[in-house]
């Protein structure tokens, strides 16, 4: 029976019968984490060769050890550019973070343009993005950070609502740019369609410099055997006359060491030269030393995607749980909708309308912390008050299960309370 | 006998005899290189331990190889700020380069403003540095890269002319910092005395948002038992009533590895504060993992101390092969003075004014590459046309001889020319 068919006595008894045992689930004192989308130790443990590197010169007899190389090592780029479909000298390989990357990037365009820009960014009288909803924390908070204006468009099945987007970037020209998390979008899991990354590369602009920033973190995160294939946006964008349209950023924080991989930005050749120009002021080249551990590491593109299926084998299980959990417990109430991603770090999570900070406190309280509500939206403000973010990759399976368990038993508390005194 | 006294007919016989000898360097098909300050593979050799990380967790129990920590690990802060000076809450470790560090310093003065800033200095009409000179090129270019105009101002003896900036400063408010190399100053070799400190930590600016680049590259870098000690610039500050003037920056870059090793920022706490809520829009931490390595491989402060003094070994006679090749060529002709310096990366040449380029131009003819004539200037424009930086740490010992013979008889040949035509 739903929540919405039940009898008041029935729900007054339910949530009773509830409080109860969420007074048990506190008692037992947990301290659980699904905060963050963080690798857990037995992930790391699989690119431990890492910590040991047995030779300090490439092939062609470069010193990683010194200065230099600002593009990045030639042996690690033409791993990334097989795997992220460019060209090697289409692709930047760059130090631990392609957050750092893309903070760059922004910092590069407000304060000296971008390819295209009638001026740099700083001193235009407003900048906005568009910012597809639900989506990443940080991509927020780093717009918001350099006061640029937020506008939400909805994140679809398919990616990001490409007729709303169109419609809105055709007049105004402060919009200079907007996020896509094109393969298992954080954190719905969505995959961006080929003919949704057609038309955002086509789509006229007001803006004669309007950058699509294409986080393409989790391109080879697969969970099972479907392994989407992650629409071609560079080769979109050249052929829709737009060639400087999309910066496309990768990295192996979740491929090998969360905090001690490799970033990787790509784009077109002119993108990839207004890059180095300007990273070149402020850099004396990336860790090469890292770079040349990591090319040695997979060998080649099979051999990471060959590392990525030891990934999947411990992260499978635990989506299934996250998975398994809500539907034992919500199956037939119907107070919550969930996804089951093909690859990434997160499951979305709705639950009952105007619950979903009352469902993190009631899990906080019992020990089990989620991401604050409304993180996936930006300035932290879900207008429906609905989404979770829950992130299983750190914990331990048993955790995640128990964690779950209890999760699903706020969702179901809040959703009863809620109807109880409605 | 100096050029000045010379006869003409004695003076076009040396000319001569000159180029005949430039004739036959140049058929030797020399190919070597005094342009960049980079450390040789010896001495990087030193650091191979680094390569193999032996644990991937610190004592406090952090996973080194996962994200977060973003003022660094406490274990390789503490070595660098007992050794630059400061308290643990005082310093952050970055990743592999001090000068991204001090990029991203100028770029959040530029788009967010400093503690004490009235505003965002990209909202300023104009924003002025000194630089002291002769200098570093790079800190030229970064400050040229964002349009921050420069000031030159002379580079003595005890470090940059207080006088001269404390005139400057005090009247206009568009003067926003200055560089200083404290100890061993690129390429001069000066070491900022504790009185010129002093100075410049107290002067009245008009700028309420004054900042002192204090890029401390080569604070352990001794190359002689002087051991100069760098003056407390953050104590000096503090005690002057302007604390967050001073923002230091330091590296491994010439201690272990050039292009990874691990960088750091120091100050007051408030800018530490001020420096890590800007990093963290854009960072996910440093690379851990290399820091931790550091840590291990040096074991404490002392531990550094001892592992320059094995830089010493190699750098010493070097730096000796220098001078000896120029006193041995030009003592007697008084056409060129130089600098012995006591620790750093440098020797600063001064030829007959007017002939530097062309010292340049003969010595890269015959296969031997210096930094460009007035590099150590903004803009790359030396008005004297007479300073040469000689950086002799990448070539092995008897190269370093070869290159300095070679470039000694090209100081003599474009003096007596110069001579010859006046």
């Amino acid at each position: 029976m739903t929540l919405a068919d039940m009898a008041a006595d029935d729900l007054a008894g339910l949530v009773t019968s509830l409080r109860d045992e969420y007074e048990q689930l506190k008692g037992k004192g947990l301290k659980l984490d699904l905060t963050r989308g963080k690798p857990s130790a037995e992930q790391l443990d699989l690119a431990n060769a890492l910590l040991t590197l047995p030779s300090q010169t490439t092939a062609d007899g470069v010193d990683v050890r010194n200065y230099g190389g600002l593009a990045g090592l030639p042996e690690i780029r033409s791993i990334f550019a097989e795997l992220l479909g460019v060209g090697l000298d289409q692709i930047v390989a760059g130090n631990n973070s392609s957050l750092t990357m893309m903070h760059d990037t922004l910092v590069y365009h407000l304060l000296r343009g971008g390819l295209d820009s009638p001026r740099p960014w700083a001193q235009e009288d407003k900048v906005r993005f568009l910012a597809p909803v639900p989506g990443y924390d940080r991509h927020f908070a780093l717009l918001e950070s350099f006061g640029i204006e937020m506008i939400t468009v909805p994140m679809n099945d398919d990616g990001p609502d490409a007729e709303e987007c169109a419609r809105l970037v055709a007049t105004d020209p402060s919009i200079k740019g907007m996020w896509v998390v094109p393969t298992y979008a954080n954190p719905t899991g969505a995959v961006c369609s080929q003919e949704v990354a057609a038309a955002l590369a086509a789509m006229p602009t007001a803006a004669p410099d309007f950058r699509i920033f294409w986080d393409n973190a989790y391109a080879v995160h697969h969970l099972d055997g479907v392994e989407a294939k992650t629409a071609d946006i560079v080769s979109l964008a050249q052929a829709s006359g737009h060639p400087n349209r999309p910066i496309m950023f990768a990295s192996t924080s979740k491929i090998t060491f969360a905090g001690a991989g490799v970033a990787f930005l790509a784009g077109s050749r002119d993108t990839v030269a207004w890059y180095l120009e300007n990273l070149g002021n402020g850099s004396i080249g990336p860790d090469k030393v890292n770079q040349l551990a990591h090319a040695q590491f997979f060998g080649d593109a099979a051999g990471v995607r060959a590392h990525m299926a030891k990934h999947r084998d411990i992260m499978a299980p635990k989506f299934a749980a996250v998975g398994a959990a809500l539907e034992a417990r919500l199956g037939s109430y119907d107070v919550a909708r969930w996804n089951t991603p093909h690859g990434g770090y997160f499951v979305n999570l709705d639950v009952v309308p105007g619950t979903a900070s009352r469902v993190v406190e009631l899990a906080k309280e019992a020990g089990i912390a989620l991401t604050p509500a409304g993180s996936s939206f930006p300035y932290g403000k879900d207008p429906k008050d609905e989404n979770i973010r829950l992130a299983p990759s750190l914990p331990p399976l048993d955790e995640v299960r128990t964690a779950m368990e209890g999760v699903a038993l706020c969702v179901l508390l809040a959703a009863a309370e809620a109807k109880n005194t409605a």
